[in-house]
């Protein structure tokens, strides 16, 4: 896209250099009128942005309750079993040895993230827990929060007899530091986790020189099959898509059999009393009042009240249209169907799959993993909640024979 | 070094630029007799080289014994238990959901590897057994028998009612193939597997945009331990090295403690019978006959009958060798002491540590998976040995209450 725009722009000076000053003035002046007969367009368009800037002040405020829910969610890490040396496996071949596979930790993570900082503090418990060194990188918006945060963390390492570098806070809003953290810094990273909006985690997966841990945008499906139970299929939906708007667990687009549509009226129903605007395909619109949904709808997660729909002929077009437009995160079917819902579990590659329950589900605390740093949409390593025992790897631990009788 | 190289060959220009002819004959004449002076250097080089070519000759070269291995060792795959689908593990959390983590294949593996044809059978059959598809890269040495090899890969899928395209050769020798594969031919690639020498190893890693599992070079330590049978310590050191020399689990370095050195007679000896060229540090050469070790013998794997003896003080210096110079695949400790031994396997940070037990035991074979295609160095994902299990991913399959109860 920028080579294009560097294109275009190279055109248009040759363009306006050999334009007269009458025509560049007229320019100008049409371009103020315009400003004024769009006042509409360009007041909703600003009205987006403060809510966005205003979405961001709400995520980087803490005030007493939220200070005390960071911490209660450190406590709640500290108590969490611990991975470390755990016996995951554990056989004797016929070679007369005896192997153990054994979690250990990974090494050195470093995790970049924008604008929550809580992160910090439950990336550090987790770091511990699972007994990695953790390089923070906090976004600009919350770096002052997070260095004092990071005061808090380094005297509690203190009282634990821990040096201060087992977690470290860049303290720096310097962009190149990332580019450095990227390159692995001389070996020291094992592995980078990018929490944050689509174009960090993007940048990251293009430039990093060491494993990448994505947490990749949710674009979750719930499938209404023909056979689901009407007010257990509108109770999903609705739970699935505005418990929390902005998790990425939740439901963006909402598959339904043809044959089911006549569900749809009350989800609709449901869904709009509780604020949520839809954008439905023809067969949707044709049972129920919705915006029309454009073929962008399909691919957008929109982190807000807002939900496409689509009509499918049956459980085949509800998986290729996962397929095609899901992000392999989380989808739910909804069907007392058995058949339908073992396809549906087998088949779909998302890191979740569930019958009968909320996408909203996809979360490390409700998988009993105790806490979570995100959700990976990767497929090595770790997919789905990533809590202290996905942030572990592994060794063999091998014994020969009391009289070292092994051999080859 | 490629720049410098660069530098100083303008910088030399300039010189030359200035020399007169004379100086440039005299110069032309010298290097002449130098060459006739130093025929034994440079005959020793060659001899090198023809060896290395040998050995390439002895890697590609196929009879009907090597086809038959190759055939049985598929065959061996064909018997393996089915990774795809085997339940992880199972649980019911609290909010009444009951999950379970299932093996699924990880897509497209691409694999590039050097010069052993048969690498391209057992990665074909242990890609079908872990349900991935494969794209394999051969080196330009092998390409006709691994596209011969391909066709009857082609044919056995059809047999099976399979597409061909589950196992695709690239079917040119142009480098730029391999760029390609590194840019994840646009998505379409999940995991790169690397085999082959350092170098090869090292572009991977540099370049490659998706993720890769590496299978580095094994400095593998074996490490007689003051407390260590002498007999068993003399068998498994020599087992460890000359089983077989070639393999990334044979032992590069033999670290042996001050306490111990009474032993290293009668290693040494059984080592020199089999063929085994010693390198030693002082205190070793003291007891036993051997050339003296430079710095750089203890970050070489040798892959030949060369081995490097260093002498510590004890288990802690011993460590901080392995820590230093291995390559984190496999190591060794030789004792009969319960708690050296279980402090060697606690914290000794290598894919595959053992006590009294060859470090050639690391072999997918002997630790049961049935099929290997490598050791892997790296820490995510899989560790040590990479089976079929290895190269699957999982996903979550939640069953919510047949009543749709489970609420958030």
């Amino acid at each position: 896209m920028m080579q294009a725009i560097g294109r275009q722009a190279r055109a248009a000076a040759e363009v306006l250099r050999r334009a007269d000053a009458a025509t560049r003035t007229a320019a100008i002046s049409a371009i103020a009128r315009q400003i004024r007969t769009r006042a509409d367009r360009v007041l909703g368009a600003n009205a987006g942005d403060v809510a966005q800037a205003t979405r961001l002040v709400d995520r980087l405020s803490l005030d007493q309750a939220r200070l005390e829910a960071i911490a209660v969610s450190v406590d709640q890490i500290a108590v969490l079993p611990d991975p470390v040396g755990a016996e995951m496996a554990r056989w004797q071949p016929a070679n007369g040895l005896d192997i153990a596979r054994v979690r250990t930790p990974i090494g050195v993570i470093a995790m970049i993230f924008e604008s929550r900082p809580n992160v910090a503090a439950d990336a550090a418990a987790i770091a511990l827990r699972s007994g990695n060194a953790l390089i923070l990188r906090s976004g600009a918006d919350a770096l002052d929060t997070v260095l004092a945060i990071g005061e808090a963390i380094s005297a509690g390492l203190a009282e634990a007899g821990l040096p201060a570098s087992c977690v470290q806070i860049v303290p720096t809003r310097d962009r190149s530091a990332v580019g450095a953290m990227l390159a692995g810094l001389d070996g020291a990273i094992d592995l980078i986790i990018p929490r944050g909006g689509k174009s960090l985690v993007a940048r990251v997966e293009a430039e990093a020189r060491v494993p990448v841990l994505s947490h990749l945008e949710g674009i979750c499906h719930t499938y209404v099959h023909t056979a689901a139970d009407p007010d257990m299929a509108r109770d999903i939906v609705l739970n699935a898509k505005m418990r929390r708007v902005s998790v990425c667990g939740a439901t963006e687009t909402l598959l339904i059999d043809k044959a089911a549509l006549a569900m749809l009226p009350a989800i609709a129903a449901a869904l709009r009393e509780a604020g949520c605007e839809l954008r439905g395909d023809e067969a949707a619109r044709a049972v129920a009042q919705m915006a029309p949904a454009s073929e962008a709808d399909w691919s957008t997660e929109y982190l807000a009240p807002i939900l496409s729909i689509r009509t499918v002929a049956g459980l085949d077009e509800a998986m290729r249209h996962i397929a095609r437009y899901g992000s392999g995160h989380t989808e739910a079917i909804v069907t007392g169907d058995d058949g339908a819902a073992e396809r549906f579990l087998a088949e779909v590659d998302s890191a979740i799959v569930l019958r009968n329950a909320s996408t909203q589900f996809a979360d490390g605390g409700e998988f009993g993993f105790g806490a979570e740093i995100g959700i990976a949409t990767g497929r090595l390593h770790a997919r789905g909640p990533v809590g202290p025992e996905q942030l572990t790897t592994f060794k063999y631990q091998v014994r020969g024979q009391p009289a070292g009788s092994c051999r080859l």
